[in-house]
């Protein structure tokens, strides 16, 4: 993101400026001079920059800025589907659904693959009831139909009326405003400000940033008095970054995230002595379409759709997973999806237009060329090249498996698909996955303090929530488990820096 | 391994000292005191730091040092089996075998699982020949026996007499000083120093350093002309750091490694930006016994015998993998021997008597109780508690397999095992992973230049090789391929930093 050059540029501007450290964390001394001084300083405005900001405020906070790098506030946060799974809720017990934060742990705790941290995500899963009721208060409106997410043994995944992350931030970003929090874009996070004990005293800033002009604007010395919280969100976007984690994830693999997702926070804080944790694990969103840029339109109808559609390989005509797996599952079965010659040849997801036009997403992704209708199984079969017979058939077993309850192909949650059936005409869409999520991040705690790596105990002062932390979901996140994850944190770390 | 008490001690201490940055990398000014000055520093006495001392000699450095923080030198690289893959020597065309770099990055690449570095896999590879000739001219003697390793497709393991890693040691520290190449123990390793562009001047060492006394000792500063070399291992004896990558790994798991592999060097790097790669990927040696503490005397029983033996399921009676597969294929399948309780039931690897008395190692197991000797599959079967006609059914299939040169149920290439039939009396030795090596560590390309995680290009003046680095194995190291990893990149930072 950054090259060699405007490094070097911004090395001897700080030289220049001669109040602070140029390369890293380290400013030290007790004679920074400070342009602004804060109770709560919170780095990035997503899901956990803005529940920390209001929750502090409702700690009575006296003073609580938020610091924004982009033109528009949000940042990632803004860009999904505005799913988040609770375990508890009155709307579950409403609609029938048996469900438990424990229940809840499990299902993570197995898609993590061994590695997720179970403290982390009981922590986060205990808290979801508060944010639920957190997030309404704040204005945020939940439809009345909850989603069922890949990997989970209940429907958990609460939605926006929106049906986009947009769906929190608007109502949060107003209600943090309402109660007094400041609230200040382009002004991007350069540096912490630390005493000679390591522990954070405030940031540097660059107030008037213009992203992509890393010299653009100026540096300030802001100060706090309780701590900072760094919630900048993941590394999607930073070529460089995430091939060294993955050589495979060059800058032809598309992503999903905003286009400010390049981990800055996450490398400031690694400079600082916080411990990296399972960086190489990184996301790829199996219910996007090559079809569209970012995250898209296709997530949406996919999303709505898994359960009661089939995913079938172009080359057999056969289905090759469970459609509503754990995102990992999903996305290494469909990259394995080639042609003769070894080039991606993307599945096909043929949902029954009858179910899919219940959902707003069917209209966007015909309007956009991202899914198209076919009146016959024949249609779809001569449209992609797709073996006619083993198609057929496939539909056909399909359907008996809805009968039966049961699918003996791949053991999918057949109850998730409510017994409807795939019958003509049909919506087809592409799948092939795209970057979407960083598990991999800083290490933190129960109480979202940043672990240090040298000596495993908390960095005083800093805190961290959302992307940019780390652990918790190990190998791979289930869908709708961020958004639930980024405001518990955010919460929490306000919680700890009002009684730090 | 340093508490909180004893981080807070040092950072008093410094700023006492008054000379340098208390907690991390970033001392900068001109005003830094120096006590001592060479052409090319070099931390870490193992492979990596040996071979890059006697190749900066051979290019006719001025004065090189090695500073070594423990009291005996080499760290871990003395105590593994001696192994080290090379592709096309003298030795393997003598006794039959083709091979080729090319191969040996085709195998690495297919255990790395689609993360690991091409780039530097071939770049090791390909010094290989160099590396074997280097070695020799050292005075290492190797066997004229080559292993077969895990996941290879040719037989490539060349092996000291000594069968250990001093025999690599040894002859290269002598080497090493006959050549003016100046070592010191006990001289820790503390903070890199640095100019206000991030370029590297020196380090900050703790002489006269008692490893667990985190401030004994004193520090001096000491500024390097070409360039330092951080060449100070892996992470498997730091429980804090590896278990924030995979929260199993407790202080309750073994681990092979030597005292010292604490992670400081890898630590201080990061806190410098360099990037992290992989740390999540932690292999643990499928090899281990659970009857003796450390790399012990089974690995080198069970690497020698693994080909011509078979693994076995102490509740079935049959074998549950490729006893030559991958390590973490095979490390991950032992994990689930359980008894019906979940606790850990080690599997067994039984021997043929005949065969593995032919390598030294048989002794060493049987006398200090890391495995036994048994007449027949009966006694085998009711000393272990093995349900009998499973086992004999299984030992009778297998030497059909052994007949037919074919494994119809693992698919084990059968040539490695040579013809050599299971019979009695057998030798058994039980089969537990513990923590082996690291492969995350920080980024380097193949000029061995550390890359920062903030711009993408390499920090100037550091050079890091060896295990402290990640990313060249990706999510799997084959068995005898860290050692000519080590000496390669240690040989490529010399060059680097004697024409830097």
């Amino acid at each position: 993101m950054t090259d060699r050059r405007s490094f070097l540029k911004f090395g001897a501007g700080a030289a220049a400026a001669g109040a602070l450290f140029p390369i890293s964390s380290q400013a030290s001394n007790g004679d920074t001079k400070w342009d602004q001084e804060y109770d709560i300083i919170i780095v990035g405005s997503g899901f956990a920059g803005l529940a920390a900001a209001v929750e502090a405020k409702r700690l009575n906070a006296k003073s609580v800025v938020v610091f924004e790098k982009m033109g528009v506030y949000g940042g990632n946060s803004t860009l999904n589907a505005g799913q988040s799974c609770f375990a508890g809720t009155e709307l579950q017990t409403k609609l029938g659904i048996t469900d438990s934060a424990e229940l809840m742990v499990k299902d993570q705790l197995k898609a993590g693959r061994g590695i997720a941290s179970e403290s982390l995500l009981r922590h986060s899963a205990e808290l979801g009831p508060y944010v639920y009721q957190m997030t309404q208060d704040c204005g945020v409106k939940y439809r009345d139909h909850i989603i069922t997410t890949g990997g989970t043994s209940a429907t958990r995944s609460h939605q926006t009326i929106e049906r986009s992350g947009a769906g929190f931030i608007q109502p949060m970003l107003k209600t943090a405003r309402e109660l007094g929090v400041e609230t200040h874009n382009r002004h991007k996070f350069e540096h912490l400000i630390r005493n000679d004990n390591g522990d954070v005293l405030g940031v540097q800033i660059r107030r008037g940033y213009h992203f992509g002009h890393e010299d653009s604007g100026e540096l300030i010395n802001v100060r706090c008095n309780k701590g900072v919280l760094i919630a900048t969100g993941g590394f999607g976007f930073n070529v460089n970054f995430r091939m060294a984690q993955d050589p495979t994830l060059t800058a032809e693999v598309g992503c999903t995230n905003a286009k400010g997702a390049t981990g800055d926070g996450l490398i400031e804080m690694l400079a600082a002595g916080a411990t990296p944790v399972h960086l190489a694990h990184i996301q790829s969103g199996p219910w996007a379409s090559p079809d569209e840029g970012g995250f898209g339109y296709g997530a949406g109808f996919s999303l709505y759709n898994f359960p009661h559609s089939i995913a079938i390989d172009r080359n057999t005509g056969q289905r090759f997973m469970n459609e509503i797996a754990d995102r990992k599952t999903r996305a290494d079965l469909e990259l394995q999806r080639r042609d003769k010659d070894g080039n991606p040849q993307p599945a096909l997801l043929i949902a029954p237009k009858a179910e899919a036009q219940k959902d707003p997403s069917m209209k966007k992704v015909l309007k956009y060329n991202v899914a198209w209708e076919f009146d016959s199984v024949e249609a779809i079969a001569a449209h992609f090249k797709v073996p006619l017979k083993p198609l057929q058939q496939q539909i056909k077993d399909w359907n008996g498996y809805v009968a039966n309850g049961t699918d003996p192909q791949f053991g999918k949650r057949m109850d998730a698909g409510r017994g409807i059936k795939l019958t003509a005409p049909f919506i087809v869409q592409r799948l092939w996955p795209k970057v979407h999520y960083c598990q991999g991040g800083i290490q933190i705690n129960t109480k979202a303090e940043v672990m240090a790596a040298k000596t495993g105990v908390p960095i005083k002062g800093l805190y961290a929530a959302g992307e940019v932390t780390g652990g918790i979901h190990g190998v791979s996140r289930l869908g709708g488990c961020s958004t639930p994850e980024c405001l518990a944190f955010g919460i929490t770390a306000a919680r700890s820096m009002m009684e730090a």
